[in-house]
């Protein structure tokens, strides 16, 4: 089996695409009409709710799919729903990689080393029950907070070395405050600098056959001269980035985020996608979303072709 | 009703302890009579794993109840099981809460405000659905990561303020490598003093009646100077101190983690308190967690009386 950065890059030159949509749904947000159309009064309310974020989410995959190189899935969108929720994703997973879309987790895990193998068992690897080995979900990747150094999370780098699967180490984040540790001066480096640095560290013995590691980084697209130093850091590694669209971050600054071989970055939008109905056809949100993600897939090639 | 730090103070003074048991328990640890007892060979493999993981780590909550102030539920050991796992961790939630127990969710979550939000939601608030509000979870406290900064951190502080819940933000954590980051100097601070700084600005409007702040920070038991430094940035606040036993930390130490009060510390220990037959009576899990309870909530009370 290759590497999971070989299959990505595998995936992203077969759908032209580097475009993740995020799979980040609230039951509020789901329009009434399709609300209406499989709300079953003979069902619990936690029936209803787990029907239909399934259903929804399960549409939203098939109407983005040709558009985008895979889905991530934000972790607290399902746990918000408590087990409930966590059924939804291991079915939205499972469906996803049918497909053979590229999955991610999105759960930002961090812990010692200890409990961080409970959540790369969970993720990427496969947990013991009985004298057995059950691999619980199918996720090509994780991201993962760096907070607790190098033991917290080389349980995760041992399952991507075995599983081939990949991890994305969160160093400069999108939202407003990310600066309030991020961008603290370590001597004469930032912090989220110090942290990247570890990241090449972390990923230097996960190289895929394209040179590509399978560790990298998440940093956000509203951060432009950070990301063109973690670019210099880690030339060889794929940036997750999130926030274009709803959170300020602009396609045409993506340019900066990309290698020397214009690669290495896959691009998240959740909002702007999972409920394009808002802003296109009201009354077809599979159709808006398809429109969306091709719209958004088009101006990421266009501005880092 | 009361702040938790108010609630966490009076626990304290009933049970005379500050130990919280720490529920990390993974299948492949629980003793073989045990499981021969409840496994049944009728029902699928994953319904043994729910019956036999609630069943015993219930039994430990019976057994160490009268010794401890609370339980703390390690996500990742739960998660390691999927949704399933989520499920007994639902049950077993709501079980200690029955006991009055001090229930705290160890899930370490982070994430931009939005998502972030969603968290909150499922573990200290609720969840709007079908334009109703349910409550998934009682947690009383919840475990976070500083990385993102404020904006991360902010839900989680409202829904403390709404439903008079607790926050543990990790400042230094007990791991061998939590020095990576949280130890590099800014300016003339290590960066978690800077954390430190922080969650007191955090927590400064969630005061109870007591004087104590609803916004605590986690430092490890092995963390001696760390500790000392954080207590006096953090003077009523409290800490949630894990990393005695097993993972190096000294009881006797645990007098510098007060504060002047001699109060302002709840204490973790997990593995010998739950696999506590290992080293007590081999056929009596019951009674070595009782044991085990016992004699680690009778050194500490030493250690800080």
């Amino acid at each position: 089996m290759l590497n999971f950065s070989d299959r990505l890059i595998e995936s992203i030159k077969k759908k032209n695409s580097v475009l993740i949509a995020g799979i980040d749904t609230s039951i509020e947000n789901i329009p009434d009409y399709f609300i209406k159309r499989f709300y079953d009064k003979e069902k619990s309310e936690i029936d209803n709710l787990k029907t239909i974020l399934f259903e929804y989410n399960r549409r939203i995959i098939d109407a983005v799919e040709e558009n985008v190189v895979g889905v991530k899935f934000q972790a607290a969108f399902f746990e918000q729903y408590s087990y409930h929720g966590f059924e939804v994703l291991h079915k939205l997973c499972e469906y996803a990689k049918n497909k053979k879309l590229v999955v991610i987790f999105d759960g930002k895990r961090n812990d010692i080393s200890s409990s961080a193998k409970g959540y790369s068992n969970a993720y990427l690897g496969e947990t013991p029950v009985f004298g057995k080995k059950i691999r619980f979900f199918e996720f090509d990747a994780i991201t993962t907070n760096p907070y607790l150094g190098q033991d917290g999370i080389k349980p995760f780098i041992e399952d991507c070395e075995r599983f081939k699967k990949g991890l994305f180490v969160l160093v400069k984040t999108s939202n407003p405050s990310s600066g309030d540790f991020q961008d603290l001066m370590v001597e004469d480096k930032y912090l989220f600098e110090v942290v990247a640095e570890k990241v090449y560290e972390w990923g230097k013995n996960c190289i895929g056959k394209e040179g590509y590691s399978d560790v990298g980084a998440v940093v956000g697209a509203t951060q432009l001269e950070a990301g063109k130093r973690i670019r210099e850091i880690l030339p060889n590694s794929f940036l997750l980035v999130p926030g274009i669209g709803v959170q300020g971050g602009k396609v045409e600054d993506l340019k900066y985020f990309v290698d020397s071989n214009n690669m290495g970055i896959i691009v998240n939008s959740s909002r702007d996608i999972i409920y394009a109905y808002k802003n296109y056809v009201h009354s077809d949100f599979e159709k808006s979303s398809y429109l969306a993600s091709k719209s958004i897939k088009e101006s990421i090639n266009a501005a880092i072709s």
